[in-house]
């Protein structure tokens, strides 16, 4: 279908559901015997049961199983900073994908501020309904502190899905490109263009996972510890942990000889010509959306081995439907404290087992999104990766 | 059933069924198609035409039927001050009553202090998802501060049930008792025993309603302008418009002469012989829970033409479940800005009407809870004084 036809069809739709949220009853409300126990006075037991031991809101209350997806509105898909009102309907279709895909619980929460120390309070003191907060749309470097303040803040574990789910689906894909073209990730050179939240927690997340040469650029080329001009904060820090070499210089210039481009940026900023002077079978993720920062063709023309886009009319979709929902449904399964590196490793390695060494191809190097195997076995990970690190609570 | 078993019954229902609130997508989410339509790239299409035009949000998004069902867990039942993490089993009981009774979507919002600017702050700021603030066991005086407060601060109706709902049902009652007896609200002396939040806003709604001599007593008797012990500001307040006669004394020594007693406090505090010295055919609505202040046996025993309880198991039971459903789907319904007098008496005046004038006994004087006729007609009832008052904004 044409985007302006997509577009057409899904403004139709939300007007004619108003909407995609709605709430539905786990217990029956019909008689006034249903009425008693789900209301007064039989609520009155599960309330007491709460008050002498804390830990059973779990047990009587949605909690377990319910998420918060907070925004202020400030980075929404490609749209910018258009609010929390605007932005309701995007945190709606992510509270039904957690539904969907994952049978987990999700509410809307768009915050009418964009000052981070609010978003911190706000979001915290009404964590009591929720046994998880998952951060959307949240503009960069903001997005860092308030995820960092969270985690001090909260007992219940904290996700910025733009940061951590791209990132895992990234290192996922990563994973059975680098089994294609025979490189370890230790060893190969990786040039990322977009230093926001997904480029910054990308880029954070491959060091995790073992990768020693990372340059990051942005509008203004690579970065580097020192670099004068156009820097804040996070660029600062994550300079200081990349391009060991100091590379210096635009997209193009430090993209030779590199083995993997990961664009999380703008539209056409890497050519043909570009990719010719990358390594030898070089790996391409361009997930600009909707138009790549190289269209899959052009990036073949270039000798690329494997391309990646966001896409889903692409091969290899990186699509971040592969990732949060299995990572929330195993961190609340076991009650997970918190959302930790090795619970996002186990996610990654999770969805890249997905593809069989015989099914591995250049154009198949990540599962659909709508692949049901997705989700349980990224559950099943995350969970065993919680339990492994101690931070699993039941 | 006996209490006990209601509570154990409850409590099992509850860990059985974890908790009470689940989301649903009122989308489909099956194919890619419904994904592109639901989430990227569709969504931007919905969220860009609510940025041109705000009042679009109740049109695409689930706004318009969704209310915040507000706590600080300061009140909650004759629990008392639990906290918001023990109360969450109300707010959720009080979520699927929405959705039972008037298909509102209602979502458990448990804040985790008990500052009122704090309170007001954190509601205030997640308005964006809500079309309507529903506050709940909030502890009087703060509940009036906070109402105030976010009435200024929000452009969603705001309504406390504790206080508004029970006194639009007491009225309702009311109206048809004096029907019953023959008197008028004008001409009648009402002693109320209870001056927390449901007694403060019954006493002010009986006064908008045309009651004229209305005396709330609290534990140190009755409340007078001047008094000079154990009031806040609330009292000093309603004393001003209250007790026209400045009578003093203990509840015993006012209720003479009284031809309606209310009580929204404590267990047998009204006798059989405190019954006898009221005026003739006296109305007495107990309604402390689960113990009333008298019970409907040893009133009528005193001479009581029309006795009322907020139990299931005595005639007349007075049931939120008979105000919010309805006065929330018929404000939702016109996009009211507020929820006013005129609306609150609307609904006061549709509750009794359901009653005609065959089916009136003083064993009915009210509609059951589930008497499929009360949403519908106190909604459209709303709705219409919503129009006649201007508030309403479809």
């Amino acid at each position: 279908m044409r985007k302006e036809a997509i577009f057409a069809k899904a403004l139709l739709a939300h007007q004619q559901s108003k909407g995609k949220v709605a709430i539905t009853s786990k217990l029956p409300v019909e008689s006034m015997e249903d009425l008693a126990i789900a209301y007064t006075p039989g609520v009155a037991e599960p309330c007491r049961e709460i008050e002498k031991n804390p830990d059973a809101v779990y047990d009587v209350t949605s909690k377990g199983n319910m998420v918060a997806v907070v925004t202020d509105g400030s980075a929404v898909l490609g749209l910018g900073d258009i609010g929390p009102d605007a932005a309701l309907p995007v945190m709606e279709g992510k509270a039904v994908l957690f539904k969907r895909f994952a049978n987990v619980d999700a509410f809307p929460i768009c915050i009418r501020s964009q000052d981070p120390e609010e978003i911190v309070r706000t979001t915290a003191l009404i964590t009591p309904a929720f046994g998880g907060i998952n951060l959307e749309d949240i503009s960069a470097p903001r997005c860092f502190e308030i995820e960092r303040r969270l985690k001090e803040v909260c007992d219940i574990p904290v996700f910025h899905d733009d940061q951590h789910g791209t990132a895992v689906i990234v290192l996922a894909g990563l994973i059975n490109s680098f089994k294609l073209v025979k490189k370890n990730i230790e060893d190969v050179k990786i040039v990322m263009s977009g230093a926001g939240a997904a480029g910054i927690a990308i880029c954070r997340f491959l060091l995790s996972a073992g990768a020693k040469n990372v340059i990051l650029c942005d509008r203004s080329g690579a970065i580097y510890n020192g670099r004068p001009e156009h820097m804040n904060w996070a660029k600062d820090e994550i300079a200081k942990e990349t391009n060991p070499n100091k590379e210096m210089g635009n997209l193009a210039e430090v993209l030779k000889g590199a083995d993997v481009f990961l664009g999380i940026s703008a539209p056409g900023v890497v050519t043909t010509e570009m990719v010719k002077t990358m390594a030898k079978d070089p790996i391409l993720f361009a997930m600009a959306n909707p138009t790549p920062e190289i269209y899959p063709d052009e990036a073949q023309a270039g000798g690329a081995a494997v391309v990646a886009t966001g896409r889903s009319d692409f091969p290899n979709q990186i699509n971040n439907c592969l990732g949060f929902p299995g990572i929330f449904r195993g961190t609340l399964d076991v009650r997970a404290s918190t959302i930790n590196e090795e619970m996002k490793l186990a996610a990654s390695e999770a969805i890249a087992s997905l593809i069989s060494d015989e099914e591995l191809t250049a154009e198949r190097i990540i599962p659909e999104p709508l692949d049901s195997r997705v989700v349980p076995s990224v559950a099943k990970a995350v969970a065993e990766a919680a339990r492994r690190t101690g931070v699993a609570r039941i």
